[in-house]
């Protein structure tokens, strides 16, 4: 990817200011350690943030959503209309994300990365189309490598033109569990029946024909073994967006919320593009699709939340939202042994 | 207890009204089931309040605290001052809990159940005091029959006046993980090593010691079989308060939300007492406490949350409590397939 800029990333590595934040917290009035997963993500946005009290401003809710060329070959249990009629749900504040970005307060974008119909314009709407969907991934390329430039460089621009240093990553695209499916497959080396499930809910028998749809597109595209040509391979643009999203917003030190499956396979991309971008990542949940917990465990990542979630569209995310707030409340605003007058631990 | 009031339950289980709630979330626009362990919650809040769509209303985090006799055999990591100290900082503001409560909005009460030291008064303070702490249970009681009834009433009472149809059980206590465990072996016949954790942060020396304070005071009451007997045997007032306060707000159809592990063991008496109290209580979360996982599962509860808390207080309660919201919006705010023009599975 010569042609394409990789954005140089922090030093999220900061052993002195860890050891600091570390030290904050152990003279929170509690137990040491006892807030458990929740002092380590409170250290871990002080690290991605570089400074000792994280704050979390104007927080972004982004949905990808994008169609794929795949989905004629039966691979999901909903037609490919519903991505477009979900965009307009997530617009009219009807759709899951929708609610949960209500609750929470997130600002919500919805980015056409590919929708495979022509959508009205929207204020909430960016309209970043590559096409009308990929092309069928079994047939040959998902997409052009220009594409899949174009496609990563908007989803860059998508995050540079926000404001806030968080960015929560969310999706919609009717077969899109099979494009995550197969890039996974094709940067972990895990064999596909472990990377692939039943996305929206298909069958035993929609199951098996998408494993076989899977495994024949796998092999047509043996040559493509690295980040790059998997991404053109297999797509699809709201993946490649995500991937570039995730990478802009880790050079620029903001929080990358990640979703589910899709939006975890997005970030496998871009960790492979640019090494460390996990480091920024704070991953939601762990998802009901079968490839997710051992996607997540090849990432070294650990979920916040583990709800039996399969819905994707950044309803995940949303829900893991308020404890990334409560985790900067706890270093800002809880009371220390000393300022307290609590006794610290017996002798 | 013939001579205690046990105030009775509505009817939780109502199977035409479970029906009605299920197929609301199947109409919603997601895939069946897609949202997981979030629309088993918004079922189950339904049920507790015997409508199709849950409400909550004043939600109220009330923290129980008192100390227990059993501190002076060295069960504890931390020294028994730290009780008074802690309830102090939880009206400062200064807790995980204060901090916790005022994120979301929660109104917070603290009620001294039995604090060894006597208290200020405070707007947010209630004095149920039962006495300066319990006694020391590895010597006898911890207490009285009559203080245990007044204690039960007094959990009872302190829900009867407070607002809203929500409560968040939290409690403070130096020892009374050891209080929690006890109760815990007899009442659910596990063995007392299955029940018994390391609380604030014991060393293994400290957690052999408590270990064996603990099963000798165990054998010291082995005539305590009942969850009455029990309870007035190992204490505390903290824990009889909430065993009351979860019976009293069950009756009422409030929701429960339980925190960690004492409160848990609390929840543990309570459904002894009054079988199907667990139904009105969601389950916060799993805590590090060793005991804790069990106890759950003795009691068919799945905990929202499994962040490796083991601070109690009812932080975990406050952790948790943003998803109980989500699962009330998801009710009343999602779009249904008919409502949205999405399409639903292919046929």
């Amino acid at each position: 990817m010569q042609s394409r800029q990789v954005p140089e990333l922090p030093p999220f590595d900061n052993p002195a200011l860890a050891d600091r934040v570390q030290q904050a917290l152990d003279r929170k009035t509690k137990p040491t350690g006892s807030l458990g997963r929740l002092e380590a993500l409170a250290l871990q946005l002080a690290l991605i943030q570089g400074v000792e009290q994280p704050q979390l401003l104007a927080p972004q809710m982004v949905v990808f959503a994008a169609d794929h060329g795949l989905a004629a070959q039966g691979v999901s249990a909903y037609p490919q209309a519903v991505t477009a009629q979900m965009v307009l749900n997530f617009l009219a504040g009807g759709a899951a994300v929708s609610v949960l970005a209500e609750q929470h307060g997130l600002a919500m974008t919805v980015v056409d990365a590919g929708v495979a119909q022509a959508l009205l314009p929207h204020p909430r709407l960016q309209d970043r189309k590559m096409a009308l969907g990929t092309a069928d991934a079994s047939a040959g390329p998902a997409m052009t490598f220009a594409q899949r430039d174009a496609a990563l460089a908007a989803g860059a621009d998508v995050v540079r033109g926000l404001p806030g240093n968080v960015v929560l990553l969310g999706e919609m695209g009717i077969a899109n569990t099979s494009a995550a499916a197969l890039l996974m497959s094709r940067l972990t080396g895990l064999p596909l029946a472990q990377c692939v499930g039943r996305g929206t809910g298909l069958d035993d028998a929609g199951l098996a024909r998408k494993m076989a749809v899977l495994e024949r597109t796998l092999a047509r595209h043996a040559h493509a073994q690295t980040a790059e040509a998997a991404l053109a391979a297999f797509g699809g643009f709201e993946i490649a967006m995500m991937a570039g999203a995730a990478m802009q917003a880790a050079a620029q030190r903001r929080v990358i919320v990640v979703d589910g499956f899709i939006s975890t396979s997005a970030v496998l991309v871009a960790q492979a593009l640019q090494a460390g971008v996990v480091k920024a990542c704070v991953f939601a949940h762990r998802s009901d699709e079968q490839g997710h917990a051992r996607l997540l465990a090849h990432l070294g990542a650990q979920p916040l939340l583990d709800l039996g979630l399969r819905l994707g569209e950044g309803s995940g995310a949303a829900l893991a939202w308020p404890l990334l707030v409560s985790a900067c409340r706890i270093l800002k605003d809880m009371a220390s042994f000393e300022s307290a007058g609590v006794s610290d631990r017996s002798a």
